[in-house]
């Protein structure tokens, strides 16, 4: 999240810890990608391009020294390295992996739409590659994640990506549903990207205060914070989907219309839209569905008309006023004032 | 594996054990993939048509049944049921659920193969379902094994998957490599095939033994079995691939040949051609891998010229013996009897 946070002096001791500790994360990640087949590694090494921007990790050691109720160690001179463990590092590493094994997979349904036009030469291989890839990503990130020394993680991991996998299921089984409700579009949100957010957001907890602390208070708040801020982190993410359209047009191209994701400020319009308009904006939808992305000027345009993109934000902002509550049962520290900051970050982000 | 073992009257009692035993993992197998969302259950029961053999959880239950070191229970009366536990069926499950997610993937390849040729409707939803459910599969699968009461489980079986796709990576690797040799081929065989029904073995004599016997002479024993049975098994399949090809030419294609994947009987009868006949050979292969499955049966017929499905049936079956010797460490029992059944009936079955 760095360039995005406006990080105040008083928390330049995380903020530098948080700096140190990311890079160990990546040697981890890295390290447990390695195989002793030369052309293994050589594949691997595409796995590069997916590469994010560690929210994840820094969600988990970040938590991890909010849960630190104890004392505020990380603005004690002495005490800074002692909050981030290896569990931390290593929690930190297999939620990237998890995160990313779903971006190369979405890669795989994002060439097949391409090649849906035909745009794309030799996709059978590209296709293969990157399911196995993905594959190989979610089985190193189970198999780093039971080194620790208890299967709590392991349980939480397999769950979360279970939940996950069940939400990307529900979307697809609505695709092209243009009567999509909020309740459902939630629904699909909280399941397929709050899932692992909160998922880092309890193992950063665990990490601190023990793997049998999955009931305890703090654990339970911040993985509360984590749902919500996951939550608010998509929605954002469909209004950029959205907005991206209009700035590049021709170029960068809607996915989720073009997919026939229905996202909120789709939603929010038709709800809203007087009939006339409503019944105007569902056939352009439509086409823009089956691939004419020429209408996509004049969805926007419809969309502008109900100030759903406004509507959209306010939504967003709603889940991040819900995350940061949940921060409050925790004791003020420089680790829940740095979550705060990212919680604001995630939706003022245009990237 | 039922119908193809000849199962003598001595071991009836454990027989019967394993018919009581295998719907408790079918039960195991089917409640973990239960969803809450109506959706995502009607897909996940398209994940019925994979069902396979069984092969996996049978081991696990065998082998479970042959680690028990102090009595072959399974003999007494009173004592038959104590030998399988819930870790038993759980890790039988798990294996059984890792290798259908294999499958499901492996389906998505397919259908791109298919696809190729211009011969499927709607491929991209096929596909993307396939890919998502298939992840879902994996990740119930660890879910499951993480709730056993150690790491251990899950560390067996994240490493297995893990090294499962790096066998498979290496395969697409090596796609149309027309002078693949054997030592590759071997390799490929164990990572892809191997490894898994490797662990499924492992996993079994730890239920017996505890989850810290890794390191036991029995677990070494026992997975060592699994290994080189997965590598006849693999053989064996290899061998159908290109049998079922003459026997019902231009129905059933022989998918290895057509993706430019080379196994045993094309490895061994391309190193002992004669030059005139291996340069024949070669260009027939490339036009199989093209696509042009009418050369398939001239390839049948090249093959037999060298005798090469006789010596790939003596290649598997040493593996049949190496694993069959890695049982002679452990004590008499009908566990180990019907594990040396089964690994004789995996190179004589033609399904």
């Amino acid at each position: 999240m760095q360039g995005v946070l406006d990080i105040p002096a008083e928390l330049s001791k995380l903020e530098s810890l948080l700096f140190e500790s990311l890079p160990q994360v990546e040697k981890v990640f890295a390290d447990q990608l390695i195989s002793d087949l030369p052309p293994v590694d050589e594949m691997c090494q595409h796995v590069e391009r997916y590469r994010g921007k560690m929210l994840r990790p820094s969600l988990v050691l970040l938590c991890g020294a909010a849960a630190n109720l104890e004392t505020d160690s990380l603005l004690a001179v002495d005490n800074t390295k002692s909050v981030i463990t290896q569990s931390h590092i290593v929690c930190g590493a297999v939620s990237e992996m998890v995160h990313m094994a779903t971006l190369v997979h979405d890669d795989v349904l994002d060439e097949a739409e391409i090649r849906r036009r035909g745009q794309t030469i030799n996709m059978l291989k590209g296709n293969e590659t990157s399911v196995i890839l993905g594959d190989y990503l979610i089985a190193s990130a189970y198999e780093l994640c039971s080194s620790l020394n208890s299967p709590v993680p392991s349980r939480i991991v397999g769950n979360a990506s279970a939940v996950m996998c069940s939400g990307e299921l529900l979307q697809l089984h609505h695709r092209n549903n243009l009567s999509l409700d909020e309740a459902t579009y939630i629904e699909i949100l909280e399941r397929k990207t709050a899932a692992l957010i909160g998922a880092a957001c309890e193992l950063g907890s665990l990490s601190t205060l023990g793997f049998d602390q999955s009931d305890h208070p703090t654990t339970i708040a911040l993985k509360s914070f984590g749902v919500h801020l996951g939550v608010a982190f998509q929605i954002q993410d469909d209004v950029l989907d959205i907005l991206g359209t209009t700035e590049t047009v021709g170029k960068s191209v809607g996915k989720d219309l073009d997919k026939g994701k229905l996202t909120y400020p789709l939603i929010h319009h038709l709800s809203v839209a007087d009939v006339e308009q409503g019944a105007r904006s569902l056939i352009l939808i439509q086409r823009a569905a089956n691939g004419e992305t020429t209408v996509l000027p004049e969805i926007v345009e419809s969309i502008q008309t109900t100030k759903s993109i406004e509507a959209t934000k306010s939504f967003a902002a709603s889940y991040v006023v819900r995350a940061k509550e949940a921060l409050t049962t925790l004791p003020p520290s420089s680790g829940r004032s740095m979550l705060e900051l990212i919680a604001d970050a995630v939706i003022q982000r245009s990237y």
